[in-house]
């Protein structure tokens, strides 16, 4: 296939690779009979989403040669293996919604949802095979290793539903494996497969990693103290649901006996009036400061992630695309 | 990692084989945190089986080296993933028990069997990463062809329960997908990794599939004629299943006004007692030869399956393991 490189170097923006991912996306040919099986991969590729994984591939490989034309099906590969899981976590969670749409599993069935994804994951590793001989072992095992750990991190955050007892290290740890470890290697692997060393391809998944914990301890933030304006969801429904987010943690490893009676008083409280629950324990946050300390862990992680990104061997003006991205995603309202 | 040659070549026989599998199998670390995650999978990976698919990769290999070390982890690869499709279909078939103990749902739960099966597809294909880079994209493409192809056979399984209208071609096309081509890709799988030609890995390929297609006819067979002595299961499940096998598919196009109401009354109906309708539906099969017609349909795949294998260029004495193989599965009561 003919590559295209990179045109009018100086005015390149992230659309021009959105735009390549959206193009290859829309090309990709799942399957067509059973229509059951394959019907529900298309419909939930199609209900969009950022493609932050896949753009960020390109943008890593972007950091090491023109031509990212190679990095294209692979990081294809990853969007599929993401949607993969969303398709799986959404049966296990009973989701009735992903992206304002009925979930697979209430549009067809909980059968064919299961095994959907089942097809999804081996058109996933289908993506990378045509990778160069040389890397394709090394890409496998990398991506393999992900894929295995954002399962780990799928079981620790349902364990951890009916755990009494969580550091905020084990929550850290959780969502390093559930989130933060693909965007890494979506980022590893567009600059291996651009020819980055070993330096370079490990200090830009350890920005992916951080970025991404970054940005899950942001989306536990905008639950509690989002814009409802700009918020897709109902403010606090974390709050409601007693899901143990960073917030919640901190919170209870500070509070005072009378704060710790109002947090424990809604815990698992399902008869307490909603709004009162996310009122009576917002307070305790803000008593507590917890907004402040979670933009200032949120702040820790992307600058440790800045600094990685930084330490790369790579033109400035292509690391600032990766810098305004994940600048944009802290920043972000919804 | 030194290999080792075959001893005693003439006195080589398959339980050689069958004992570097288990080996093999035995040493697979899948995984030790979340324990929720992993136990599962060496749960179903220890409830034994055959271990006929990695078998027959180690015997199709041994057709053509001596050696079949560099077989032996692509084996386990498609043992893991054949363990993987039980786990999922038990889900969606509700099953109770898999080798006479409580499935991996009901022994745990369902989120948790869907996430552990998704591991296991991610560790079967870690056990191709091994494969020399030269053949690894050709063994990944060829095997993720076949893993969609078994998902899509469960699929169409599945669509045929509530079908009113299967054609016999229909059914093979079903069997084909959900149990052979496996099989085949196993016969394949030994073959190229062990140096075969294109022309005698697709043989062999076809010898797995004809054998595949076999291997389940007789089981449609032994559900209704086995000797209830040696099989394992209660006989006639098929029939109160209401499961369209081939035995009932043909006595529908061969049967006569009588023969037709006497099956479309059983059809469905719940209130039947069991011992009446197994009666009364295996009396219409026999009526109308279905035995001997099965008999004869499953003769021409094996006879088709044992061509593919005798055009193969290959000593006759290593043939004759694979034939023999082949033989015992034709000819077992369970």
């Amino acid at each position: 296939m003919p590559s295209e490189s990179v045109p009018f170097k100086n005015l390149v923006d992230i659309s021009f690779f959105a735009e390549k991912i959206d193009l290859a996306l829309s090309t990709i040919s799942y399957g067509d009979k059973p229509a059951e099986l394959y019907d529900p991969i298309r419909y939930i590729m199609q209900l969009g989403g950022k493609r932050l994984r896949p753009l960020v591939t390109l943008l890593a490989g972007y950091l090491f040669q023109d031509d990212v034309q190679k990095c294209i099906k692979p990081a294809c590969g990853v969007e599929i293996f993401h949607n993969f899981t969303l398709l799986h976590d959404d049966i296990m969670d009973k989701a009735p919604l992903r992206r304002g749409k009925p979930t697979v599993h209430e549009k067809w069935n909980h059968n064919i949802a299961i095994l959907s994804g089942d097809v999804m994951m081996v058109r996933a590793y289908e993506q990378f095979l045509e990778v160069e001989p040389a890397k394709l072992q090394k890409v496998l095992k990398l991506f393999s290793s992900c894929a295995a750990a954002v399962c780990e991190g799928q079981q620790l955050d349902m364990n951890f539903e009916t755990r009494d007892y969580i550091t905020i290290d084990d929550y850290l740890h959780m969502i390093t494996l559930k989130t933060a470890v693909l965007l890494g290697f979506s980022l590893e692997l567009g600059a291996i497969l651009n020819g980055a060393t070993e330096h370079d391809a490990k200090l830009l998944k350890n920005f992916g990693i951080n970025v991404g914990i970054a940005f899950q301890l942001r989306d536990d933030l905008l639950d509690v103290y989002g814009d409802q304006t700009k918020f897709g969801k109902q403010l606090g429904g974390d709050i409601l649901a007693d899901k143990k987010t960073f917030l919640l943690l901190t919170a209870l490893t500070q509070a005072d006996d009378k704060q710790k009676e109002i947090l424990s008083r809604f815990r698992n409280n399902t008869a307490a009036a909603a709004e009162e629950k996310v009122r009576e324990v917002t307070q305790v946050y803000t008593e507590l400061d917890i907004r402040a300390q979670t933009e200032a862990k949120i702040n820790n992680y992307f600058e440790e992630a800045i600094q990685c990104l930084n330490a790369v061997s790579a033109p400035e003006n292509r690391q600032a695309l990766l810098r305004n991205l994940a600048l944009q995603l802290m920043e972000r309202e919804n």
